[in-house]
């Protein structure tokens, strides 16, 4: 018999088994509405390869991965070009994750993904508020007539969750209308007391990458200037470690437009900080 | 007034107006069905610009752009993430063109852009049959389950054509299946006498650009190795001189996947060469 | 008639008409005298596809795009190689802008094609003043002999406006003699007040991309660590909305060396905000 | 509990257990010795990505995947920067497969690890010739002092198996001294009959994929001109099916270098040929 | 008799003569025990070529290159794979350098060249301390079993030079243990006056280059996100100017992970910037 | 005294004086008229890198290039912008070359460089015949109004020599007037017999690299589909081993447009085959 030893074929220092775990992480390598530069669907693929490249310890959370019982489920097989059979598909298996008393964590693909994800997630959590990192509002009606699009992916959350449950953070791009929604209900935040309202609430953490600036994040489908540099990320999450966190996801990485694999490594450092807090 | 002189926005040597215009290119930027690497959706606006490092002479085909009469009518504008919305719009225009008399030139975006340019044409056509180069036979009855899908696009238009006409070059990658289909209606043809019976038929010309090898075409979603050198694709489009082509499309060239742009400025060459013989 | 509906093959947002605009966006593909890494002749073509990537509302301007009346000219046909009648062919096409009561924004190319740009404008607008963002002085009497080098623009120019007028922002590269020079007439400024004295003087503002740090902008022909953050120049662009800014040029893109595009799509962002304060 | 369905993490068409398996395909990701251009570490794990992108039917081998009965082992973990160390641990691994009753295909990684992977196949088939497809001789006594190198790999294969059971094909690069070596033995073959020798004989295939032409296959640590198209290699495979072959390799693809990602999806379809006539 | 003029081969602005240098600087091409991404052999031949992209002219230090006297003594070229008769031409030849009363600087390859270099250097001086820049602690007792490996060249460094005389500013990365050592003998500095210690004292300074953030300095083996900005690590090496430094080391780029060059260009303006403080 | 051993910052196998060469390399680093993709400026440096991954000796001419007696002279430094002092520097250099008695092999830069190179050899051979490898036929009479052009050398060249006195071979682009001038002097040949008129006369050579098809090299300027394979370059150059060769040049290669460096590994061997056979 083969003795090896073999590197592992799943996120390091993931758990061997899905009934240890009390993390799911679950990708979901799907673009399909992407509306400029497409291939976050080769995210998740990636990344887990990325990981072995990452310490299992961090100076920054003072925590060890090997604390986190997390699970690899692998990547999601859609129905490709079709949209709705494809968040069905997302909904159910984040639906039993939830059933099964885990967190869930998605790994995307564009962040459309974040729509069903967050509607299996409030079946189990009634008063779920969303903390959103992003470039982009996300809050469109439509984008070209499609309500299910990542332009709009936000504003359908919002019509879920109500939109005083939702906070944002990064974000430098819209149309008008999007930000006078956003001035309506003060989503927008720029420090951490901005939270202040969420100290007793469950929420659900969605970060766009691309929230990240281009120079440290060249690899998203829609790099726009004047983010956050990776230690304002990081110290947004170390904040919000200390509230309770029911599920998250990181999307819209699309890591073939980054060649020197930075964003990549940038993006599985990202995952790894969302598992020190989940 | 400013006077310039300015490089122009239009394909190299195209005819200022629509009227003057024997030809019509239609710039086609869909890549919603894209089973692998996305990105074919750049082509159209990548191509216009590489067209203008080639010369208008082609001493293969003896003749100079200035002779040929095309207009640059540039990209249609998609409702993203709609598939049968954008089919039916490229039909509607092609259908236009057509009722002007003209003939369609059409630059992809994916293979699933010939199928509605296909119908549109066989309005025109009654007896249309199909000369189609690729590396894949596009022979699937579905792909996941769907029919509009880049991987079936022959398969549709067989079922519309016939198969009997339909003749594939370059073809080394399929199902079983597909092979099976291929062998019941010798469509595959390895030299110029397999075209003998289109001789007095309308011929509608699809290229889907991975019937080049990836040597000399990295930049495609689908990289296939042992496919067609440069060379002998010009040889067939210059033995098809002497058919009746009434409409044509160059599809699938992805040019992000090769940061030399050579990929790009092959395909433009390949775009020339089918407006020698349309 | 073929009905679209397609895709501009213009800059987003821009006009129609020549006629109907108050700002000419000109093109002007020229590279000859660079130094070290060229290929900014291919930066306005490359600009006008990322301009697509844009959205039209800005939150940092709180403006529209489609408040900014501009027309895109598309790009000067230079003489190639024959630097001269390439400097003669700009000045002479932003005299005519200027005669027709436009503004000019000029899209590089290398820095020496502001030369004939600012000696256009100054026939109209006696007391010219200029506002120079940069990582290089560019201010040598000559470069290896030759008096007309992106390496001397800022000196001809200084010739011409008197240097008390000229004031730059981000210089972090030259030789002793050209810093000796910025010292003699403090043309290099740090924070806002070192512009008090354009406050009723009309501006010319140049902006050689690199004076962004190159951690955002590595397509540029020099990159020169130490740079501003896109932020930093977005600050210093809306203080300079409160000025007269009566021209402005936007040079130095070198795209092909960033194969993520960021590059590309970050100045195409730059000429926005420009297009903001015009 | 998750129910997916999930994408597989391992090679496409693989079985899923060690026990089913004809044949065994082990990762190799060691590089230690490479002389110029390193990274070959990193193509088992890519190519496991690539294979996802093949079709699981052959038309050129009239074969199916499904009917070729491997496991997909993963990676050995070597211990880094032991070169010896990491040789052994393949030997017992190699050792371990074939006293399974198993055939070995390794993934490389550099060529050196052929060696150790040949001397456990020896151990099973005394007689045992080798094939080997390459752009360098690889003959050499020693490199640089060290005799366990990649560039010496065949010499020390040669001495445990005779040289005049070793016959080369696509060599191209060499010192005089490996030349005179080659011509002693006339190991260097240029046309099917030179296999004549082996048609009653056990073979080990190894295949250095930079005999490839670099054209096709940019993606290796040195690359050199002149070597095979994909289509001469598969045509070699194609008759070498009419041989015994019990045990392979496919050695020396670094993916890095080719950012296409061709090389990767080429030396995918040569590992799926190899797989085909094991 | 040919006159040229001809272009240097050497580090711009290098003197002609050994004899008359007061600084050898000493290119070390080894990667040998790199765990993630190799190719920092190719560094010091790359930094020779970016070197010509400086001004000689530093305005951060005032100074200029020609007032630096240093000689550019090439590559080692050393026995392929042999770590450690590579380290002992390391160590033979940095003695001669000190023997001949000059200081060394030393151009990686990768960090494990640091460790005979000091060994060298501390022969003449006896209370050699280290200023470490890295974005890992690289404190590791092994790396898989490996004392001399890239990650415990400092430890080891350490145990010879005793950790108290071992300060480091940049660390974000490592093990618990790792980290509790640093914490044990408090070489971790975030602030200037960490080096009040080191003001009397002999200092060999160190930069691993990733310890630059890598939006800036992608071109690296192992880029970790969170790093110092160009202008921090500026800044640091300002004020180390007024400190007794009698030898410095520049390691771990990996210039091909940055197709950009601009890591190139970034790290040959660090190498600069210490030569003007040696 | 520092000791070594040191890599050679010269071309591989190149001698140390100038006088005990019997050929002089001579890089010529010009780029000045290139109309559409700049950059050969950067190919003698990185050649002069690339030829270390070569080996000394040559199967294909069975010579080793320890009997080529050559020198590395280094780059040329030219008066950036000033394309006559350029020209003219070239010249005199290679006549010097000449004068002493040496063989004249060029590295270019661009084409033009050819034509006072090709003037100065003519002083010292008066019916000195051209051979000239080439995609474009460089025969306008002028480009853009400049008749120094690298589109016009050879039309130059042939004002010079008598168009009788030249072959051209791969030529697959040029205008219908070019292409006329091509067939009145019979330049274009296809086989070996083209240059029976050449046996017993001195033959100037020039490649530029863009006769390779792009496949194998899409690093130059303006690459175009439906060009040689290295094999068939390599067969003109070993029948050329029959012809007197008294000078030649390789040029318009672009290391920066082709990441896979493969351009300039294939470019360096024709060059060490050119040496072959000088």
């Amino acid at each position: 018999m083969i003795s090896g030893p073999f590197l592992s074929k799943n996120w390091m220092a993931s758990v061997e088994d899905y009934a240890d775990a009390q993390i799911v992480m679950l990708g979901l390598p799907f673009d399909g509405t992407c509306s400029y530069r497409p291939g976050s669907r080769f995210a998740p693929e990636r990344l887990r390869l990325a990981s072995w490249g990452l310490e299992e310890f961090s100076p920054d959370f003072c925590k060890d991965m090997n604390d986190v019982r997390f699970f690899d489920a692998g990547e999601l097989e859609f129905p490709l070009g079709n949209t709705q059979a494809s968040l069905d598909l997302i909904e159910k298996n984040v639906n039993e994750i939830y059933s099964d008393g885990k967190k869930f964590l998605g790994i995307g693909g564009e962040h459309l993904v974040t729509l069903p994800a967050f509607r299996a997630c409030k079946n189990f959590f009634k008063d779920l508020c969303v903390v959103h990192f992003d470039a982009h509002t996300d809050l469109r009606e439509d984008y070209l007539g499609e309500k299910n699009s990542h332009a709009s992916v936000i504003r359908r959350i919002g019509e879920i969750a109500g939109f005083e449950n939702i906070k944002q953070i990064g974000i430098r791009s819209g149309t008008k209308e999007e930000f006078d929604l956003m001035n309506e209900y003060s989503t927008l935040i720029h420090s951490f007391d901005g939270l202040d309202g969420f100290r007793d609430k469950k929420i659900f953490l969605t970060i766009d990458i691309d929230v990240l600036d281009p120079s440290i994040m060249p690899g998203t489908g829609t790099p726009e200037a004047g983010g956050l540099t990776y230690a304002q990320l990081r110290e947004w999450l170390k904040y919000l470690a200390n509230f309770d966190i029911v599920g998250a996801d990181v999307v819209e990485l699309a890591p073939d437009y980054d060649k020197s694999e930075v964003s990549t490594a940038v993006a599985a450092k990202v995952v790894r900080d969302v598992l020190m807090i989940l």
